[in-house]
């Protein structure tokens, strides 16, 4: 029983890797690049950066590799047996077996792998802003939107794994394409992707003259100086905000009916608009919950470990599955 | 121990009350219609019928009533504690606490309430259908949409019961008005209401030369003539067919990605047009859901236990909540 897990969530840019204690604590980090490299068979330079990563926590933390239990949350359908079956934010390493390429390279037999969204979503319920609470779904607000669901007490899996995959929930029937093949998935209208196609339509419509006016041209308003103009109330921005706030809402308010929810955990980029989009969100959930009046009250709160949630949750699934 | 459970199925048009044995097999039947009646108290009309109901079948099988295990099905959402906390297509029983009703009037407190399609679900998953299946959704196709989620080999239930609400999902953001107050939830397409808007639509610009001619307008044309004049062939008819199955594949495709499902049970009254629209929804399907390359198959059957399931599981659930 190893008293220390190596936690790693590997992302579209980057990936973070955290040594975790039992109780939660983060004793170290660090962090790399994701590699986009064509020209390796899928998945082996990701291997290769993942297993670097985890020699050098391990290395100033002490801790023998073949003994510590090592989690890795990847974005998309993850199998249970540590195949990454579909990947549409991370092409280069979708259908790569990367559990088996990191236990290899590490000599170890303890590598853990697993949706990084479930991962986040269990750092919460153990540790965090999901803590205690039985039935709450956990929603990563970045590129796209991921997603891990706590139903009475534990993560839902599905079948084969893949439950969660909350951003290819189709809202908007016949609308915008996704990457994922299909058209109107909630994460073309509330994620940061989202966000940044407002934008476009907004300044076209000739509904940001500041913003505009800052920046020069539509493509360069980014999401974050959307946030920071809102956050210093420039009501064209807040406007913004507030339409990002109801497609989050009308996503939610599904989970609401399907799963019977009564809690939200937002993380991811753009989870740091916290302070106006939560707000937001929960005003509009009031009116698109089925039923409202008649549920308890739905909370919805931003998560307590922000960008780091996901590498935590898979330190905690590694230790689980270790044991 | 009793070996017979007696299982009611509360619809918006009729209640079915069966007798139960602990194997599934289905002993005695009765039915009634259910009350609209405003002038009594919420609920306590619907409690008189099925407390009639519950009589009759003890009486004809010799059943101890106060010995006798009740299960109710009702539509909408039922808390644990038998209130129907909100039913919008049984607005005469909304908000009543059916469970104490019954059991009062029975003097019984073997008694026991769930939603009617978690009902239908159990049913399936026990003895039809979904036997052996951990992981399907139970979809009932009648004026609305109803749900219930087996997952990972038990019914999904949620904070307060009331989980498996598909459909009243958003599938087309700013759609049709709801009557649960909400706009573009997916039962209000790919239901019996939803084929009913298609025909009048399809009617309105042109398409449906023949059935116009057969039944005069476009009002005159229900549901099920347009699933036999599909079911002979006629062309329009198919055409309608391929619309609704169109729309349930859509939300199918929704319940996949969130749950992954692997496999769905369709019952309910517009089922009887399985032969031609559940091929037709498999083949949406693939189109429609994330990564259905890279996932087991799906499979998509009917109901073994037609208007039965509900009143079945209904039963299961007091034998099991007796026990």
């Amino acid at each position: 029983m190893s008293d220390v897990a190596i936690g790693l969530d590997v992302g579209g840019t980057k990936a973070l890797a955290l040594a975790v204690a039992r109780d939660g604590r983060v004793l170290g980090e660090a962090q790399a690049a994701t590699p986009h490299d064509a020209t390796r068979q899928a998945g082996e330079a990701t291997a290769v950066v993942l297993t670097e990563l985890v020699h050098g926590l391990a290395a100033s933390h002490g801790l023998r590799v073949s003994d510590t239990p090592v989690g890795v949350g990847l974005p998309g359908l993850m199998r249970r047996d540590g195949r990454l079956a579909f990947a549409p934010n991370l092409q280069s390493a979708s259908g790569a077996d990367l559990g088996s390429l990191v236990g290899t390279a590490l000599q170890s037999s303890r590598v853990f792998c697993e949706n990084d969204a479930n991962c986040a979503a269990v750092a919460e319920h153990e540790w965090g802003a999901g803590r205690a609470i039985d039935d709450f779904v956990m929603v990563t607000l970045g590129t796209g939107i991921g997603g891990g669901i706590i139903a009475e007490g534990k993560l839902l899996q599905g079948r084969s794994g893949f439950a969660g995959e909350i951003g290819h929930m189709v809202v908007e029937a016949h609308g915008i394409p996704c990457p994922c093949g299909g058209m109107g998935c909630w994460e073309r209208y509330a994620s940061g992707s989202g966000l940044k196609r407002l934008i476009l339509e907004a300044a076209k419509e000739g509904q940001l003259p500041t913003l505009l006016d800052e920046h020069r041209s539509a493509e360069g308003i980014r999401p974050e100086d959307v946030t920071r103009a809102a956050a210093e109330g420039l009501d064209e921005a807040i406007d913004l905000l507030r339409q990002i706030s109801w497609w989050l809402a009308l996503g939610l308010s599904n989970l609401v009916a399907i799963l019977d929810a009564g809690h939200f955990v937002i993380g991811g980029g753009l989870s740091s608009a916290s302070d106006l989009v939560l707000p937001f969100t929960r005003e509009y959930l009031a009116n698109l919950v089925e039923g409202y009046q008649s549920r308890p009250a739905i909370t919805v709160t931003g998560s307590m470990f922000g960008p780091r949630s996901g590498a935590m949750g898979a330190a905690l699934i590694a230790f689980e599955r270790n044991s």
